[in-house]
């Protein structure tokens, strides 16, 4: 199997590294050469444009957002470079419009199409462990099943069209972005009282809140420590943008949504639009004329 | 230590067993008496009216509201009818404001007052597996915790001051609320591209939100199960409500305790106040057209 | 008729003169006493407290909020020492709680009563044009028509339950609160593209917002001229959280009045509480980063 | 002058027979071929194609949206068939985004463009007193205000790029919305109390509120009149987006705007989205349990 690999950003990167390891025939592409090159020493090939991709049969994107993913793979020409009958398995997080765009125009030209974003960060995707969420028709998804092995720890599906993969994609992360933001109203509300966030987030996240995605972003808040940025305010709000333009075509108003939205762009008229995505927890405490630890 | 127990619903029932058993004295009073008798043969004593209470030196209350609280604790004479020095431990969810009530009119009265409402459901209770909120004074605090011991797993305590220990009772029970709202928006979402939300869900708190309120929550929202009730519609909103007024007394915006309020009162407005709180996810998938499961 | 006239603030005081003038013998009182003797002059006798009113037959209200109105009618005596049969006249904007509950009180004490909360503001009242929203049953409204005749332009009668007339009052101010909170972010959304938002206003005003309401608010806003306050941001967020308890009451969700609540809290803890209402359009701009002009 | 009038829907139809009539020359176009006979007869040119209009040297579209205005305009070539150095006046609602990509393409062909979004309805445009609300660049504003002169009683300028006057027009949509949703509220809560929601509105839309946007939507609201509509909820619920879209590019929060997101998709999933766009208060009044009359 012959793998096109686009697109070695953060998570990009080590997914491909993996797919080498594993044996596969990977050939690597990115807008920025250097990572290319880095996976040129493990034994990918390096492709020189989109459209340099030697046939493969099979593409994997993992692109910034929609733009560039259109761009790259329709616009760029990876996808007319595939070999007959291949299968495009998108793995960015990417709008529901895009997906089902997407899913028309391979159906045209007779390329199986998958969505298959991911939940992980960098460390989960080093390792190998990522969770993989995927949709599309059950003859792509038993041809990606030995990729999606080597790159998760589990795949979940959740049916035969992509766009189902897309929605609970956005759907898990307005779940991160509706986290941060509970935590920062209820800290917000704590402190008032002087209570610190720390003492009340560590409670939390030791009993009824015990998960990752709460002990995660709750240390980050306790601490007011936004940099390095694992994931962008900018990209929350993205996210959360996405999120509501996939509700709003199926008329599902999401309250918390509306809120989180706000608040993002609060952050960002403030100049916090590089800051990691947790730093939305600073809104509430801005707003409750409270000030952030020194 | 003789402690007066006042208040034997579905929590406080278990929580005087245990101390009963712990050795304590104790003199239990229910305003429906067939919850003290059935601990007289336990061993506890029972009083016939609040005040009816033998000179005890901590009481221990867990009523149902605010209301209720100051009847049986000031108007029906409970807190004259104490030991000197003594003290009162409210366990209760309460409103902060009458937290800084009690607490002020406690000290004119030379009692010990301590905020220590808990984190379980009775189960919990019942197993001695509390965690217990605690606030307040740091020799009334030693002075319950051999109480505390016996009630729960662990004591966390936020400070001298009773209202604290109220404010984080309550910041708790709205990042339970919010965490429901959360997966009713986000199902009503994923739902609307025909994924079930029980797959959603699983996911999810298999991963990410991997925490007991989830599990739990999400679990009666995947079955759309939201009898018998643990924790009523009703009360969800009237904690809401306390944890917005906390907020008010100190400037606190909070965007998404605004979206609860609306999404109960939507609730209550169809019928559901007996429901189970997780039952607020319901409001989203009815406000998207979607029907529940037979 | 001898009336008793209760409250002399910037309303009270010149409805009290009004009524003198009109020649009904009116006895007048105020917390701080100058404001009376100013009346002394034109005519008005003196009380010297709240229960010194002569057995009068109708008592008139207009108190700063429900604990004031309460303290000085029910605790201060001012109810019990009116004449038999009488007539009470609530000019002031209190909860709907208050009004079912002096309803009751009055019920029992064979007195009548009416809630007739105005719309207006100083100069209206003196020049005896208010309009009058009232509720009640109909004798009493109609023994009430010669004050309201004297006091205001027209009278609206919205029911025999003067929980009605409280409603529709804190409906109103919603609506007033509403409008500013809307030019608000109106004038924050051009002010980005550099529209000068008294231009934006300006031009709205002239055509299909062509209002009194829109009329004063919106110049206040276009210029930024938040003092003297008419009506202060601490009094805004009262009336919107009256409107939502009576809203809950009912199980009326509403969701424009969430988000004033949430402004109004974000400017009280910017320091802005003596600001006039209409400052809550400063928060829009505020959150989007937006200087006000000099 | 040679105008070519894009557009012939209810406003476009009575706009250009205006121009007709005051003589200029004018050559119409429409989708829908009959409304374009129609005017023939009043002496205007039919085009047959949107690049059949003769190298008119000023074009005027009023387009259902962006993706038709761009359709027509650009892909259709009637920017490319205008005479050289010739005029575009956009006076459709459309996004700021394509005004600014609009305004960026006609700069390369040498071609001037002016956003004029106008306020009124049917029966104003044809009696020629509409609101034209108009940015570009003052030598494009002088040539186009003889034919302003003939569509509007007034014409404010709001500077000199094109987007300043399609942010105005989003705005004054939004505040139009807002005031629908605000009279929604309010109705609940009064009804709530058992006044009459035509009452409450006659009142406010006779005193506070006696602007022509609050008489007409207040009076549809009473009636329960949402048939014919003047303006979808559809359309209502695409320029809510576009506010939020203009307001989201520059980091503006706007609280009420979310509001009326959800509760337009609310109406939409409940198969309202024909109805006029006043209807959004049913939302209000339904969540509230409250029916509407027969």
């Amino acid at each position: 199997m012959h793998i096109a690999f686009l697109g070695l950003g953060g998570m990009g990167q080590p997914m491909a590294e993996n797919l080498v390891k594993a044996g596969f025939t990977v050939t690597v592409w990115n807008r920025s050469p250097a990572s290319a090159e880095a996976l040129r020493a493990s034994g990918a090939q390096v492709a020189a444009s989109p459209k340099d991709i030697h046939g493969a049969d099979v593409l994997i994107t993992i692109l910034a957002d929609d733009a560039v993913t259109e761009n790259v793979v329709v616009e760029q020409g990876a996808l007319t470079s595939l070999a007959p009958g291949a299968l495009w398995i998108n793995m960015a997080t990417v709008s529901v419009a895009l997906t089902e765009a997407m899913d028309a125009l391979t159906r045209q030209l007779n390329i199986g199409y998958l969505a298959a974003p991911v939940l992980g960060r960098v460390d989960v995707a080093t390792a190998g462990n990522l969770n993989i969420l995927a949709a599309g028709e059950p003859q792509w998804l038993a041809k990606a099943q030995p990729i999606f092995d080597v790159l998760g720890q589990k795949t979940w599906t959740f049916g035969d069209n992509p766009a189902q993969a897309a929605a609970v994609k956005l759907a898990a992360n307005f779940m991160l972005a509706s986290a941060i933001e509970t935590m920062g109203e209820a800290s917000a509300l704590v402190e008032a009282y002087n209570v610190g966030k720390g003492d009340f987030l560590g409670m939390l996240t030791s009993t009824l809140f015990a998960a990752p995605a709460y002990k995660n972003y709750g240390a980050m808040i306790a601490e007011d420590r936004y940099t390095p940025a694992g994931f962008t305010m900018k990209l929350g709000l993205k996210d959360v943008r996405l999120a509501q333009q996939a509700a709003e075509s199926k008329n599902v108003p999401m309250g918390i949504a509306g809120v989180l939205r706000d608040n993002y762009l609060d952050a960002l008229a403030h100049g916090d639009e590089q800051l990691d995505w947790a730093a939305l927890a600073t809104v509430s405490a801005r707003r409750s004329g409270q000030k952030p630890k020194a």
